[in-house]
């Protein structure tokens, strides 16, 4: 039905995250279709990418290397930053939905990946020792734990409390409740009970 | 935040028909991250496919250049497929639909779009003349409207309707109607109208 090539470019659509067969094809026909010159920028863009952006050496978030051949990224060279704040995230889509909140002034510190005894993820895996280096090092006096508030993202943040507690730095969790709008009928039972363990006085007189 | 080259990336992934801001970034940072070589692949089958696929010269739909750089997809190039009996349809992914289903053994015509008087579509700028030769030529019996049931859709096929009528061909109008599995205390009035209208005698002697 299809000519090889444009099968092949589904096939390599669909791989990803989120894509299926029908959004793949659409994708791949939009590209050799009406598109115009998309398909050839985003191909060379592709091609060209990976070879100038790089985990950033000092927070996993991503970096393009400069000059000297290094990846240092536009957060951890911003001065401005309380250096003794560190937020640990699981992933670098965290690090920026954080970032678009505007309520983080410190640096971050990716993971890459969450404890998950299930898929054979075990402290072993985590970067722990890197962390450590640098809590030690950067004089960190705070650790946010920011993973998500799943079992894997909690077993995370009681590892990383045990783990960096002993180095005499504060960690702490970011909240957990029912979120901002959201409808106290429809949360769920865990959400709730976070929401009711973790209440906080309300300051009346701001 | 994110490195320049990362969010150019970013922009052109959005281009992508329903994609915004986030899933962009999710794509870009997969691409850029675990993808591995996914992104490299799929960069230089974009600039590859260019220069390869082009619409069917004689129907439309996508096909590979051969040997003397001509362009004649897989349907068009299948002798087994019923010369006399063209369907129309407004876009490839139509055509591939309907291939799925297994219930054209015609061959296919693509307009490449609908009629569509509010954003300036009048009858010059769908492709009728080259329908019409191709009518006459390939002395087509029967055409198969199966532009989608919406205003613009409905237009185009009583448009058609009425230019190749006069050719002395006979047009017919894909059936409208509650689709397979469909809840009819969940359709629509002009999809149960058409249901209505559109009824057949049940043949109860198969």
């Amino acid at each position: 039905m299809l000519p090889e090539r444009l099968s092949r470019l589904i096939h390599l659509l669909q791989r990803l995250p989120g894509v299926g067969e029908k959004t793949a094809q659409r994708y791949a026909l939009y590209l050799v279709g009406e598109a115009g010159a998309l398909g050839e920028d985003l191909g060379r863009e592709l091609l060209e990418i990976g070879a100038l952006v790089r985990p950033c050496e000092r927070c996993g978030n991503l970096a393009e290397l400069d000059d000297q051949h290094r990846a240092v990224c536009a957060i951890c060279r911003d001065r401005r930053r309380d250096p003794s704040l560190l937020c640990v995230v699981a992933r670098v889509q965290d690090l920026l939905a954080i970032e678009r909140s505007g309520s983080m002034r410190g640096r971050y510190f990716v993971l890459g990946r969450l404890l998950s005894p299930l898929d054979g993820v075990g402290p072993d895996e985590l970067p722990l020792e890197q962390l450590r280096t640098k809590i030690a090092q950067e004089k960190i006096s705070e650790v946010i734990v920011a993973t998500p508030p799943s079992v894997d993202g909690e077993a995370t943040a009681l590892l990383l409390a045990r783990e960096l507690g002993a180095l005499g730095v504060r960690v702490t969790r970011i909240a957990s409740g029912v979120p901002h709008g959201g409808d106290l009928e429809f949360a769920d039972q865990i959400t709730l009970g976070r929401a009711i363990s973790g209440r906080r006085a309300i300051d009346f007189r701001r």
